[in-house]
């Protein structure tokens, strides 16, 4: 029996129609660093989208579901790019400015890019690259900067005020199937190709309902964000377009990110919400700490993309009022996964353990615990395994580029097609995430597993030991075992049966490692995380001083 | 291209497990009316949905998507009933108690209902219709009362609790397509036979999704929601799965609806929001009024159903500090269509206007104003037009009956698939949406359109009159013409000619009636509502004693 519903689809060109209409007064608001921020309402924000469509359609040819990418900050034009391109039907590619040059090529090949509008602060870092971009016809600058780089470039190189400019401010945007590619953005995977997540319409449309729901960050005409997070990184976290769904206004800081320029931000500005990694919070801790701002128009601010220091979710409580809000996804995921809003009517030292956690999912986020055994764990807060994830805006494939079908890489996804996340916790009979590892870190001994996390944390608190750091080494008998390589504070003899019995009266006896090594420092990745890979090398070629116990 | 994106229905039995699951302890209280309210977990909700679906399967035969009907108040088995019947892919069709048994009988009957659950304080209304009731095979009676008028019954009648007792607490819910039927609620039309609207999985997952977020009630875990509003009337506008998808623990006053268990249940269980129908408000302000109660809990009251009168929601603010708001929807719309949250940083008198109106549209729900000439009228706020709007939890049909198509009267949607909604009314540049009339009491004079409502406030507001009604009656010239049909304050001779003259200070010249009548009193329906067929009949049949000038 069919409903007798209307069988509307749910795409972006809804979202820019009620946003540039119901909510014409709401507005984006781009730091330009001068002291004159550029303000311009929703109503003209959809304007100005509609003429870019009309610019890419009937200036640049664009038909059907080329991708279209954006090398840019977080600013008003970026907005436009965010609503036009996927409203006509083309594909919007978010190109993270970060990336390495061979990284950004390969990326832009893959992805058979036929256009990319980028920032004018950023042409000295496209125009180097251009000449390998085979695919790309049109480079359309936005801003004002020098552009001789562009000289000679094969490329057809564009004006974008003087692109859009006069042409209809109103547009027939298609009516698209909902499943139909909207914006894609590839994951900086630290080994092999990056991967490429294909959000469709019907994602960005679900997850930005998602947003502004109670239960995550309850966007609406009465708030302002501030999306600190760059709309490179995955839709900077959905804000944009979950914004103009609510009538949200935003604040764009553009390339202002300094902790200085986002104090000022914040203080003329007066956002009520806004979403940044914790090293953007830590930075800017320490700008108010120093500089005493007035940032009382935050009622929250929203931290992910790695898990955040308690410490600095209490300081910014504690000096500054500022409520701060755990939230866990990635790429993948859209990317909001959990939130940690705790249960109401909670001691302050009980909500401060359901805060610190990742948090709970929606109802369009299932998840489930994979053991280490195979089969499924219980939520019960104690029974760690890999978490797996499923519903309408998780990713169930990669893109496998332009004429290929979809890649479903084994350890990324299951057989029965949930998104097998590479992260290790628990959940709590009331469906509280928590983090503990990555599962390439986890030991995998006889069946069950051995947080390399845990085992650190405590070897850290042990006052002859610096630094530490645990990886799994093959072993005949348990298939993998521990490793503990530990830094120490002082030029004495390691003390490791001392270390070890530290150790058993902490943990299980069968995780206590056998195999450990003294290294003057643990190998770091460039953004400062742990770099096990060097580590199991080292141990591999035998580099390590290794003694068993 | 297509997404990558996992290809997953929104589908009710999504919202079930999710509820039962991460939102194991939120719970479901019933008020028993004996001081000890009936309250279960949202976890043990779900067992017991899953038991009611493995007795519908496998006890009475239930396939495929079968109607099983519930005539029921608000409690707790209601619940069961909304989750279990469409998560295992049947059709819940709820039925109105408080419909005329004629009205009924042909509902039963229309929808094919094979099951009846009904309460048992209900069997008294049941039993005399279901000899007429040729499709109900099994009755099923939840709670204690006289079942005698049931003996003799064609159809087999069963107990809830035994019929579900012992058998499995989970279920292994089907997945459906998302457009396929879950529920099934019929129009209580005022002309013609009731109309059913066919709500599917699809529209109740993204209706639930939009109740939650903070344009509309932001609902979550740390709030407590009293549906007042029958769940037979639109689904308690939705707020059974909104609550259930939100883990928002839910006050169900059962058959409790007076002012003074409602007074109690808010002082005693403490819901921070609650729903209900003007009348509802009314008496319960009364209550309040006449007995002080503790209502610190609500946050929110929501008004709906029809126009809220200003001075209802002043006092409760005033002497309650109760804050009201006022939504507009309908059976064809799910029902929320617009919900009026004023914008901020308005005086408080701005911030009233916002206040009264019906509020504005989320990005879900288009809206366009159907002008009297053709055509589609400008959001000025003071064009009015009749209502149209689309979107994914609007009906575009309604059912046909089993075997049939679905209907889609031309009166009712436009050739190009809007819903009709039979509403006037005006929309600002900034969306906020007023409601001034109904189509059918408008006057449609030589392509313009008269308000009737209008005409009679004005006149309502003369001293000498007590009551005014409005209609449209033919004219030659103009294809309509108003008609003021007077009650007056006392026995003296109606002076038309300052009635006349009064109006002329207020509205437009083309505005003002020609034709005037006196009448002892201005025939209601049973509602209350001013019935204007009775006075176009009686001025069509020359039963009124016109004066024209």
């Amino acid at each position: 029996m069919l409903s007798t519903m209307q069988d509307v689809p749910l795409t972006v060109s809804r979202i820019l129609r009620h946003g540039s209409t119901v909510h014409a007064g709401s507005h984006v608001t781009t730091w330009t660093g001068d002291g004159a921020p550029e303000r311009r309402g929703f109503d003209e924000i959809g304007a100005r989208a509609a003429q870019l469509a009309h610019a890419l359609r009937d200036e640049l040819g664009v038909v059907g579901d080329q991708r279209i990418a954006t090398l840019m900050w977080n600013n008003g034009v970026h907005m436009e790019a965010y609503l036009a391109i996927p409203a006509m039907g083309a594909v919007l590619h978010t190109l993270n400015l970060r990336l390495p040059a061979e990284q950004l090529t390969w990326i832009v090949g893959h992805a058979a890019d036929r256009v990319i509008i980028v920032d004018a602060t950023l042409v000295p870092l496209l125009a180097p690259l251009l000449p390998r971009l085979d695919s790309v016809e049109h480079v359309v600058v936005a801003g004002s900067g020098d552009r001789s780089p562009l000289a000679g470039a094969r490329a057809r190189v564009h004006d974008y005020e003087e692109l859009i400019a006069g042409r209809p401010t109103d547009f027939d945007w298609p009516e698209i199937d909902e499943r139909e590619a909207a914006a894609l953005c590839y994951t900086s995977g630290t080994t092999g190709d990056p991967k490429g997540a294909v959000y469709s319409h019907r994602s960005i449309y679900l997850h930005s309902m998602h947003v502004n729901s109670a239960e995550a960050f309850a966007l609406s005409p009465r708030e302002t964000a501030l999306p600190v997070v760059p709309m490179f990184h995955v839709n900077a976290w959905g804000l944009p377009h979950a914004a103009f769904m609510a009538g949200t206004s935003l604040i764009m800081p553009d390339r202002f990110l300094q902790p200085a320029p986002l104090a000022e931000m914040i203080e003329t500005l007066r956002p009520t919400m806004a979403a940044a990694v914790p090293t953007i919070w830590q930075g800017l801790l320490a700008e108010l700490d120093a500089k005493r701002r007035d940032t009382g128009s935050l009622r929250a601010v929203v931290i992910g993309g790695s898990a955040c220091p308690p410490a600095l979710m209490k300081a910014f409580e504690d000096r500054h009022a500022i409520r701060v809000i755990h939230a866990w996804g990635m790429t993948e995921t859209s990317p909001l996964g959990s939130v940690s809003h705790p249960p109401h009517g909670l001691s302050e030292e009980e909500e401060w353990t359901y805060r610190l956690s990742q948090g709970r999912f929606p109802a369009s986020v299932e998840a489930r615990l994979a053991g280490p055994g195979g089969g499924f764990l219980p939520w019960d807060g104690e029974s760690a395994g890999e978490l797996e994830v499923r519903g309408p805006w998780i990713a169930g494939a990669y893109y496998g580029g332009a004429g290929e079908g979809p890649l479903r890489p084994e350890d990324k996804f299951s057989e029965d097609g949930w998104l097998r996340t590479g992260d290790v916790g628990t959940i709590t009979p009331d469906g509280y995430l928590t983090l503990t590892d990555r599962a390439k870190d986890v030991i995998k001994s006889g069946g069950e597993w051995i947080s390399s996390v845990e085992l650190e944390n405590h070897l850290m608190g042990h006052p002859e030991i610096a630094e530490a750091a645990v990886v799994a080494v093959p072993d005949e008998k348990w298939g993998e075992r521990p490793l503990a390589a530990v830094v120490l504070r002082d030029g004495n003899a390691p003390d490791y049966a001392a270390f070890k019995a530290y150790l058993a009266e902490r943990i299980a006896r069968w995780q206590l490692p056998e195999r450990w090594a003294v290294i003057p420092a643990v190998p770091k990745t460039s953004v400062g995380k742990f770099d096990k890979k060097v580590l199991r090398r080292q141990y591999a070629q035998g580099e390590l001083d290794v003694v068993e116990l």
